[in-house]
């Protein structure tokens, strides 16, 4: 060696160690689509959100195509107080009225999406911001309680009416595929349009999973700010079954922001995703740890 | 005839002369991309906005590839008086500080755009809504006064500061081009962001004359609430070419808000684009006559 | 409004309200085939013919895919006459000798079929004329009478030889497709040859059906010179499905000329065709009636 | 060798000696167009008109694009006659009133290229007839005499009105390319319309070299009676170039109806035409001779 | 005829006779593939040498799909000799330790596949070589003697050790078609690896008939030294069925070398390969005999 | 954190964070053809051929596009005193009689190439190796002394004759880009094929040159046993130009093997290949340091 400290050259070599450790994770990838809900923490801390955009930017580099679906976050309680409104939620869903749906349709279209665009494009990226009504992409309607006919329908347990909150009634994933096609990452804003040209309010983990469902997507990724889903004594369960989650509903283990995840979860299994995982997004780059590193974090649900 | 009566026949009769009298026009159109700025009456009267959505819905069906950019209107006033702000015009541009700056786009990309979506879709369309943010639409900069070294530059004349006004400085048309080929007609926001991620309010005449310049559009059409470009003495002028545009600014019969759409057709003139019009917005299904009627409405200016 | 006069914009846009009002229909017949068997005064008459024409055209302009097949009609008897031949008929079908048959093709591809097309190309659309012959379109056989072994064959009920007249053996689709895919649309003369290269005179409406079925098409249609299936008191039945039609055979409501049309249309329908029409071509642009407008013409057969 | 006779397999052995020969030539004239006028004896001789049939078959199964354009021949005078016209020609053009062409067409479009399709096609091939009307293929003028303006016109030196002899315009060459793309070979009878939809008798040659020069064929072939061009002591000349053939026109050897084809030579050399040839098609298979053998037959003219 | 003589043009349109007699089997066999096993004299004499390389390219010009599957020869005895080494054989196996696998390699991928892909391509073709390593195209495993678990397991009789002879457990047919595609025709040598690295000597018999079942190849040929299949008097035996070869080997009418060949048959047979064939390839164009004559040469084996 | 050990986890993130790193050099050569030169100890010791086994296949998972070229190194002279022969080289390249040229061949293609290519394919790539005559990549000629007429001819300065060692004619890229389409790595062993079919030994620096400038790749690079192109007081030159290399060689500071390293990237430069690298092959993963990583390693020559 000449001219060069061989100290300088071994860091190198070990970084690119680190690549080709990567390796086989990328060829497993390679191609496949995962849906990854982005809310928490990764969406109010500036770090995590650098790192979540340069992840998404990353997976697309190597071959992948993330779709990433993003809630609303405390942003909408803080424009409703501005405009002088009460936020209140009942079994995690927000009550929203007309005024609030408008609110909740702005911030979530016009100020949440638009940044999470803009930081992965400033960072390299080449993303599009998308709401459930471009493209047709969700069709909704009025959330409601379970009734005899429909027992296992979506688990808003309202009594009470939640205004325009609404579920998916069907994906069309059109949109999402010709922006893939072309390169580009859809970030998706859950709002919902019903036939009579109503907008809803979509509950995002809910959204994510629909979404999922109607791509097969190989992976349904959950970034929360919990290490996962915890067993009684708080002890971490790296792997879960449908049947094992189920008992854990039922003990109450899983209960409440983390049920709708689960539900998510679950029924994108039956529609076909691969595999789902809840992770903690406070850890940096947790979406590289999950997918090119053979130490995973969080819990993972399969079929 | 039998069961059913002449008259009624004669009706549907005449019906079909009017396909047929369109058929050229058709022809003519077909596979080709028309920039529409979409503003004023027409995005404030119901029925106004129906009879748009309509017209851009019967031009893609028919083969043309329209796209539409709106403006702000008098929502992004109202939303900032709601928010205890006092909108400020300088030369007809919005004085745009960091606050209103939030308020526009959350209007914009939030509000308008997706209510514009949203009536193309019901109606059965198929629009996604874009901002100058998603795929890199809009690069823009802060428009500031015009110097010795780029005298021709945007017309904002401005010794004041604008704040988040910007001007374009380029277009990436590959987002629309992909919604395109799919299928989807984009609707546009005209915000747009310059390389240190800064967001701007881009004016919505400008922006559609350097999207219509990106494309090389077959034409460029502004809806205003006016019959065109009039004379001293308020005839309306059906055609105008770049000299006698020219005269009539130097005349100072063309200016106010007339001026930035003037300008915008002789630039998308200069950067390729086949026609530009300016035409009567309030006219029911205006788009419509301006392309399947010979008669056209407004004012054309040609290179 | 200025320097324009308000009854002529009014005018305008009650022409394009007309457009609008196509547009559902337009939407739902895009990329669509449909199959026009073209006879009776639709093709004696100079005005109805240029109706016709420009009908096809503006089908085809607005996404569809026409596919027309022509008879002969009055011209080969006159031809026949000048060659000093006798035409006979029996049961419809004209009895074809060597010479006949020598007649028939020369008019029908020579003449009838080349009429039409050069009158669509004149007036804007871009069609190709083909016989039976022309890319193996039409395989055909001797028409036969119907034997206990094929008792639903063909309904030339044939005690006597008709000479060169023949069935539809099979239908070789792909030169329709391939003038298709390039935008012209095709022209059919009704021959056929068969396996030894005899060709043969094949009933127009029964190629018109077999070439709806082997594309599948969407509506197969009849001009004719009434107003549709007439009860036995003379009025116009709407709509028929198939258990009405044989009860109408049976009660010799359904006769003579009308019978190939009918037994044509429930072949196709059984064939994967989604409707069948027979509709009054003495009516302007009955085609486009049929299409774009809500009132419809003559009657429908439906599976 | 057991079981078989070594006299047999040598036999065999010589055959594909043949087509080892061929070899080089198929791979030469992979991918290239070439267009083959066919008349005289080779239309009306049986065993000619199979040995045709079967070597454009061929032509095409190892790669080639043949596209054939044919004349009228005898048959037009004859049914001509048989209607009580007198079949008249001045310089070797028909003289063609409203009536002759009426039967031109019918016997051209109508019987001979019908002919022609279907011997190819019950030979194995797979032809498409058609027309110069069909897909807008041949746009046509009336012939006239050549004039102080266009001194170099066609040669139809005519004082006298030929009436519906029309001269080629333009070449509208993409129903043709439409055809071969899928695999069909396009039988061309050379009729034209001019704007006013006026139906023109083309001259065969001319039609052919026309259609070559649009299609910039790699070959343009006359099948004729004789063995080619020959020189003054009726030795035949195999080669000649544009100068040899201007010094033999000037000469009076090359006189009568091989004028037409001649000058349809030089001017497809003039338009990017490799080659061209006037080649006896008495003799059988002469196409193939042309083409996968060494020897040749009949004069080449090159640019 | 003038200035040629008429035996010589005779001669000739005997040649274009005889490529007309192909006809029908270029357009049978035209998109087909056709897997040849190319070994014995064949690829010792250098005439039969040039007469395969000329027959492959043919077939590939008139659009066939041949690949060649070639063995090892003399060629690898006598390299062992030259190292030193003893050539032992068992069963028709060649006994292969380590050292012996390396010449075998050398030899058969770095000397005859290339000196035939040369003799290909300065022929007028366009061969690639490649081994059963090459895109993964051969996945191998150790040979061994059948067992009770593996009874009809490949005939490899060996209660010895055989050392790096391998069976063929997978092929990976991407390379050939990537290559097929772009008009190249795969020359493979038949080596193959295990899922640990090591390399194997296939029997070329066995390779070429696992390779035509990936392909599903229209026909499997093999080139040998006698004239196929001979009953027990030695006369030829030109069509045989399963049931009768499997008769054949019991009465040990079929032995030897020719067992696997006839055992690579079957197995091709059930795995959807049309038609298999043992050719005597000391016949000059045998391949083309087999293809283009009615005559066919040798034994055909079918389902 | 729960149930896992902080420190894993921040291994785990630092190893994310070189993922990050390596994103600006993923995008910038994505879709990239780079031509590696492939020599010297990564030839020879396990751990770095293994170590650019991986690097390639990286490169392609990434998007890029490699090309590897190999020499033939120790093997051959082994293999020649294997068989009594002696290496014997002038100016660096290897005396080639036929004997020899044989052995070459064998060893470069059937032995270095074969373990490559199953080194690559076992690691999970997917290479394919070539020769100079696959798919006629490589034409050659006989290499002779510099003439008058060719002063600048490839620097074999042979005024004796070397043999069977020939220059690049010309390269024919087909072959590789069939096989890049479809996912494939070319492996190349750098012999060529003049037109009489004779085989020659090219020297593999000269061979890389030549297949980088046919397919214009971004990069050319050289993995020697040295650090790069050393000054006269053996410090490393990092980046040098046409000009300081030029004076380099004149002063003899370029001289032996390296030179026709140095006239390779001159030559591929100049042919629009756009940079060249010499790096140190004895550094594990030097071809992922030089891609994705700031630091480089070694000599770049630009235009």
């Amino acid at each position: 060696m000449t001219g060069r400290k061989r100290t300088d050259v071994q860091a190198s070599i070990d970084k690119a160690k680190v690549l080709i450790e990567a390796l086989p994770y990328i060829k497993t990838f390679a191609g496949k689509t995962v849906v990854i809900k982005y809310g928490g923490a990764a969406m109010t801390d500036g770090a995590l959100k650098r790192s979540v955009a340069l992840d998404v930017i990353l997976m697309r580099c190597v071959g992948m195509h993330p779709v990433v679906v993003h809630g609303g976050g405390p942003e909408i309680s803080r424009a409703m107080e501005r405009a002088g409104l009460r936020p209140t939620f009942i079994s995690g869903f927000r009550v929203t009225d007309r005024e609030t749906m408008k609110i909740v349709e702005m911030v979530m279209v016009g100020q949440i999406n638009q940044e999470l665009v803009a930081l992965i494009n400033s960072s390299g990226g080449s993303a599009v911001g998308l709401s459930g009504k471009d493209g047709g992409l969700i069709r909704a309607k009025k959330s409601g309680p379970a009734t005899a006919a429909e027992p296992s329908a979506d688990p808003v347990v309202s009594e009470v009416d939640l205004g325009f909150v609404g579920e998916v009634v069907a994906v069309d994933e059109r949109v999402l595929l010709a922006l893939e096609r072309d390169g580009f990452t859809p970030v998706v804003a859950p709002t919902g349009v019903d036939e009579a040209g109503v907008t809803y309010n979509i509950n995002a983990d809910l959204a994510a999973g629909a979404i999922a469902s109607a791509l097969r997507a190989e992976k349904l990724i959950f970034l929360t700010d919990t290490d996962g889903i915890l067993d009684k004594d708080d002890a971490l369960l790296p792997t879960l079954n449908r049947q094992k989650v189920e008992q854990l509903i039922a003990d109450g283990v899983i209960s409440g922001g983390m049920l709708p995840k689960v539900r998510a979860c679950l029924t994108a299994l039956d529609n076909g995703v691969g595999k789902t995982h809840i992770v903690n997004g406070t850890i940096p780059h947790a979406l590289l740890l999950e997918f090119f590193t053979s130490e995973g974090v969080g819990t993972e649900i399969v079929g």
